[in-house]
């Protein structure tokens, strides 16, 4: 199978490593007619840039996103749309010493497991560089989702342990903050911790947060493609993510139900909502209408500067120095990534959804 | 899409409704061989059958399986399993209430939005009761699993607040505890605080423990199928989970990389270890040789007869009571659903990796 | 793999043996709201019913469809609808001697191949039963063409060297001969044949034709999945079908662009067309607008009952006769199949065509 | 689903329009350890680049292949293999006729019917330059073929109305003959009629012949995913091919049980073989060990310098004359399309039957 294609109806494959030639994506089952250039890409991706504040990586790479295929006139022709970014800040030290050892909390052993060998420059395949096709690929869903009145908004709930206060919260904080948080004393205290765990040598993890609106209701496939267990794969299949909830989550492990279920309601207009939103927005895994609220842990970078013990490849045990310009904290960049990845699938599961009802494609084929 | 269909290689499509003619699951992509008869499949059934304690719904559900393909001679032929368990115990009661409001908790409300009607008699396809095909599958995956000499245990973590003190914990407890918890101690508690609930017409969530063992290192691929991304969203798909954590999960957001990496070793045979097991036995989304641990957050049963405000179909705010039977905790029978989904995809993911190296393609097809 | 699904988004999955305890089929994504019952799907499985003739197995089998989920009160809910067929007259006579060779042109020997055993009872997988499901399904698919008014209509062009009159051909003839040939004189003169055949011990093949209508222009998708690449599959999937061609097909290879190409058309009233249909309505994959048009052919029964040589399991060169009843020619047999396959395919493209264009969807998802 | 990936296990996408930046593939599931470099690529690539005799059209098309991830140390990785193609001889000619009107034979009208606009320029994605990423990607499966002891050999049988005569056929002839015939004499008769055609300014079609050597017995899947049903699909979704055949194919249709069945023999040294190869290598979709055989319609070049009649999009009925330079017969440069589409085909299913046995299984993983 080999994993590096999402999705059903609009299919995201993407290949690349660390210091090859570049990174890329192919977005196959984009509709024909959506505005696409290149800037609208960027916007993106220089979110995840490196180097745009202290605390991630220093190397400065630009990204810079070309579109090979499937965009004419400035409109997508509904044929694969093939992005790269080639790589252009690949210096040419020398791996000989990371080649011989696994790094702790990096996949350098299980893909020798898996391979019988890697491309062990940079981490290869396994880089959080393999995020900027997943980037790129998102910019495109999140252009179609606005074309249909959903927005998808990704922050940083926690760094450490640090964590935002929901009154002190203002959206327009998200991309001022260095760590993409909406709550400035929070983002304040994280720069403080950040600091004192740089001195350290060490690395920080945190938790990233998504709120979905606009989505209809009726989105979602019963049984094994719930919107939720598509949005799980989707969010866990990004590097450093080792855990997601929906909703109150892993709280709701301890409330009643009494507590949890959100009693339904009419509004004075006629329209149906919820006193809460204990769900997260999704009931049997279909959209409720309500926002789509997930969260996600990411762990702390796993590369750092201090002394740890690890084996090598000639059977020793040792302790190594991991050199080299690495993020302290890989949560910042990660919101851009989980935004991408939630988009992908929305798109994805408002496509699969459209043959739900017969009268609808009834109609749908008489408009034709 | 619709959704009815998990897994690439080993294939599990499931059908049928909670008041309908039966349940049922086909499996395409069992290898043939495989020793199977009803009675294995029975077992794992046995363990999510209603009835058992006064902990779960007091209906009376023989759910007797029949194997009605793909089994010939006492051994599975390769081609597809076709498994079924008629309904019997459906009483034909008076729906007409409940077909006219939306179950807080329940998915009445988005099937409509997604359907424009749905089959109100029991929750129809998004009841529980669903979960047959999927532990009869299940039932499948882990006696291929035993062949290959990998366990899948899991186990009640907790009951709302109660949880398990692994100081106190011993495998042999689970069948033992009306809860499947391993600690009967925390399983004395659960019943006292379940006896409490239950007297307040309410409901407890609770959370789920899984235990892989014997994985090889190797096992999941990059990018999209990890193999955590693959059994989060496998775990997820079951209907009242709503969280996921691998490893160390939440915590890891709040921990720092020295803490949070684990070293590695050479056991004094040589053979690879590591110190700790904050990753859950995932590096990368492969598996690393170690012991795969995750835990699943299940809410607290939708249905309770206490008082609860909701909507109906005609547009009014109204008040109900559920009546019927309900477990007042959903956690015991969903110990064994998470083992059956864990299960099959492990054997998924395990094919999946038969073609990772073109060395052991050439050897397998030279044995052949 | 395993291979018993087939489609994306109206999605096939098939079960059973010649002897086992029935045969079935699993729809995933039938649309909720389409009007179904048993009597409708048994209408298609008649026309595959040995016994109707005397150049048909004089074998007695009801085969009557049971419906076992998705249908509520007359209409599909939209969750995966199951339909069954328990085998009623699997005489369990002694099958030792053909367990132990290997028949010629059947799958005997390539089944012991793949699997290891097989089960030999009736031709188990293999035996042209499991066409039931396919049939059982593509009856739910015609039901929805023809609410998007689309027709499917297949019959018999040929009967060994007995070829159809397209100048006698009349479409009412179709149900009426015994080989479901549209020309009376052909079908008069087939039955010749076939009486000459049979007191041969021998066998007979033929070709099939069908003509789909109404199928608007832009349906199909382009590279891979055309939609004459998919008709292609599903229909060389079925048994005894050793070829496809498509609108001039062969002959094309022997013409020049002068003569193949189909030059297009205004009609009087703006309408698209073309002055010839020699692409069969497909260009690029994508449906013209026009007729499609598609030819298989059947190979002979290959259970006949003349001596034959083989071989068997003991590793000897001997000769058999196949003892049973057979057809004496499959082709009118397969008729419904060819039009079940290309049914559930056009579903299929159908659906995945929704999403072609941006300004359809938005359009789509304003109505809802 | 947009249909620009094709294969489960060895996963081909391609990219790319005639006219836009490049032509690209990507390859997922290739497994680690295979030999890779872009020269073995490219002589595949160069077997279908233009401009090579004056039976092709005349562009002079470099087509030189980078391998952009995937590889390292001149081994594959696993991870995916990113190939591509840049354009560098597409003249920014006045496309705004061609944009205007639709080209009998072509993709045109078809595109626009589905998108609503189509990138017109020398037929975008539509246009034969498309193959370049299926030949790229079949050079790979072609040589993890070679690995296994499996040969695929694709030739023209037939231009027009001459065809080769097996008896006068050699191998060797098939690079020397300027249409890829194995015998000499009918290539030289091919000539004298191309000239001919090519005066007339007409094209010609015909027919590709392919056998496929060394595959084991046991390939293939029941049911859907037939041997021959996924070639077929394979061999369909190239532009100008309109039918296949697989062993004696159509003639089949015409023949009786005695003739067409292949009697089964055990060769001296206790091999199985058959008396004759009327299946074509292929029962019951599995393969059975002989060599597989099939055949494909190419139909004649839509692109012809004679008056033809279509219509615009203005309403208009028009005559046309297509200017540019096109292949008066576009069968040669299929040829190496066909071996690529036949051994990606392979690959893909050989990958799939390692899983049909459990003790073939359970070996696999002790010996790892």
């Amino acid at each position: 199978m080999a994993g590096s294609t999402y999705g059903s109806m609009f299919r995201v494959t993407t290949w690349g490593e660390s210091h090859g030639q570049g990174i890329g994506a192919i977005i196959d089952g984009c509709p024909a007619g959506l505005a696409l250039n290149e800037e609208a890409i960027q916007v993106f991706l220089d979110r995840r840039r490196p180097g745009q504040t202290k605390y991630t990586t220093q190397r400065n790479e630009a990204d810079a996103v070309q579109i090979l295929s499937g965009v004419f006139e400035g409109r997508t022709t509904g044929t694969p749309i093939s992005l790269a970014v080639m790589n252009t800040n690949q210096i040419s030290r020398d791996y000989s010493e990371i080649a011989g050892y696994y790094r702790p909390g990096h996949a350098d052993y299980t893909y020798d497991a898996k391979y019988g060998f890697r491309d062990y420059r940079g981490g290869g395949r396994s880089s959080g560089r393999e995020t900027i096709g997943r980037v790129a690929a998102g910019a495109i869903a999140s252009s179609i989702l606005k074309d249909l009145g959903i927005t998808v908004c990704a922050y940083t709930k926690s760094i450490g342990n640090v964590s935002i206060d929901y009154a002190k919260c203002n959206k327009d904080n998200i991309l001022t903050s260095p760590f993409y948080m909406p709550d400035m004393e929070a983002s304040a205290a994280a720069e403080i911790l950040m600091q004192e765990k740089m001195k350290e040598l060490n690395s920080v993890g945190g938790v990233i947060e998504c709120i979905i609106s606009g989505v209809p209701a009726g989105i979602g496939e019963p049984v094994f493609d719930k919107l939720d267990a598509n949005l799980g794969k989707a969010i866990l299949s990004i590097g450093a993510v080792k855990a997601i909830e929906f909703g109150s989550g892993f709280q709701a492990a301890e409330k009643t139900g009494m507590e949890n279920n959100d009693p339904f309601l009419y509004t004075d207009n006629g329209k149906v909502t919820k006193l809460s939103n204990h769900a997260g927005g999704i009931l049997g895994g279909i959209s409720d209408g309500s926002e789509i609220v997930f969260r996600a842990a990411v762990k702390p970078t796993a590369s750092i500067a201090s002394t740890q013990r690890t084996i090598n490849k000639a059977g020793e045990n040792i302790n190594i120095n991991i050199k080299g310009r690495h993020d302290p904290v890989i949560v910042p960049r990660a919101v851009v990534v989980v935004e991408a990845m939630a988009a992908i699938t929305l798109v994805d599961m408002l496509f699969m959804s459209m043959t739900s009802k017969m009268d609808s494609i009834v109609k749908f084929f008489q408009k034709e």
